[in-house]
């Protein structure tokens, strides 16, 4: 059955104002390498979590999983998984012309905030789903979906003051859905290691595209 | 250059209260197929957009174009590809189970809402960039990290009292590229007409998957 709708209306200039503040709030958003190992209040993770859990979904199959690390001994494990792949990529898989795309960003294989963020959050896609009669259920577009509930997931994290960085572990997949016992329908699709900046962390001097580069009005 | 980074920082109340009210604004987010033809101020689609393009990128390639479709015989054109390849969809490329998948939605191939919403916004992803020497720039997971700004877009929608329902449409993408001029490395990802939500609106009576089957904590 359909339901009527009617979601909070806000007169012209508050929509204004409201629209002007948050791009401010999700313009200071960037990708920190360098996170604090200060603690994090667990319930704020859950409200990230469940705001991710919002996103729309190809004909609602929600194909998410938030895998959500605390435990020391298995961010360790996590951390010696990427960092052995992550070195493989980045002498043999990736090429030179990849490697050389991000010398400005001055990655590379090491990545202390495996172990010291308080926590890491593995989102996996599920690439089906299953009926309760036992049968798979085709999970349409579920890259897609996943990645939009990321990308709400970012937002509810820079809505915090939590960093975080976007990062999709080449190769790493197989290995951590094992560690973390995940079936074989979840796929990994990201990492993100969660926390506040570290009190000197720094981040690439880098500019977005201007309005014009990225709109085209019609 | 590594610059100094330091967002703003929030007291552990503030963090818990903007995490409860971010979520309690973003689970209001509903796909919406009836939209009022009410105008839109064109200020707040510009900094919805804008917000969209802070989005993270792999190596920072910012591969997006957003087609911001105001004028009404561009959206008719739009609206006829569409339901002319939505009508195949339906009737023979998707499948029974598809299509009854999609039942309880209630969506068919008519797309009124492309012709009555103020804005369509079509989100392209660039495959691949050029360089300023004509040579060809990968774009690294470009479709994911589309995907995330989509997000962030919606996020944006939401937080001004936008409506919108997220599609991809099936087929279209070769047409809408040729009716909208865009370049052969652009390819059609979503489709996200906007606009306020119809008075007498309705949609699809849906709940959400809990807390416990969506985050695993560990
Ligand atoms: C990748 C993707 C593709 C979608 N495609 C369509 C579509 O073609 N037509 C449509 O009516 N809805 C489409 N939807 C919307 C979903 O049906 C909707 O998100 C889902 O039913 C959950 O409802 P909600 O968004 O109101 O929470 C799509 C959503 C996503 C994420
Ligand atoms: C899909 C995707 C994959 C990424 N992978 C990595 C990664 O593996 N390692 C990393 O350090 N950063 C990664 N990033 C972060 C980008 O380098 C970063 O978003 C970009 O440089 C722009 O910087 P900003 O996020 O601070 O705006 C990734 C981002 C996206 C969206």
């Amino acid at each position: 059955p359909h339901v009527p709708y009617a979601p909070t209306r806000y007169p012209g200039d508050v929509m204004l104002r409201r629209s002007r503040e948050f791009y401010t709030l999700m313009n200071e958003r960037r990708s920190v390498r360098f996170i604090s190992p200060e603690p994090v209040p667990r319930e704020v993770i859950d409200y990230v979590i469940q705001t991710a859990g919002t996103s729309p979904s190809g004909a609602h199959t929600e194909p998410w999983t938030f895998m959500v690390v605390a435990d020391a001994e298995v961010k360790h494990k996590i951390r010696e998984i990427v960092e052995e792949e992550e070195e493989m990529n980045y002498r043999q898989r990736m090429g030179d012309k990849w490697v050389s795309d991000l010398r400005k960003i001055r990655t590379n294989w090491i990545k202390e905030y495996l172990d010291i963020a308080p926590y890491l959050i593995l989102v996996f896609k599920q690439t089906h789903g299953i009926h309760s009669s036992g049968k798979k259920k085709t999970h349409y577009y579920n890259e897609i979906s996943v990645s939009i509930a990321c990308g709400i997931l970012l937002a509810a994290l820079t809505n915090v003051g939590l960093v975080t960085v976007t990062s999709t572990p080449l190769n790493c997949g197989p290995q951590l859905r094992l560690l973390l016992c995940r079936p074989t329908n979840e796929k990994l699709l990201m990492l993100l290691p969660v926390g506040f900046p570290a009190t000197d962390a720094t981040v690439p001097k880098l500019t977005r595209k201007n309005m014009d580069d990225i709109m085209v009005f019609m």
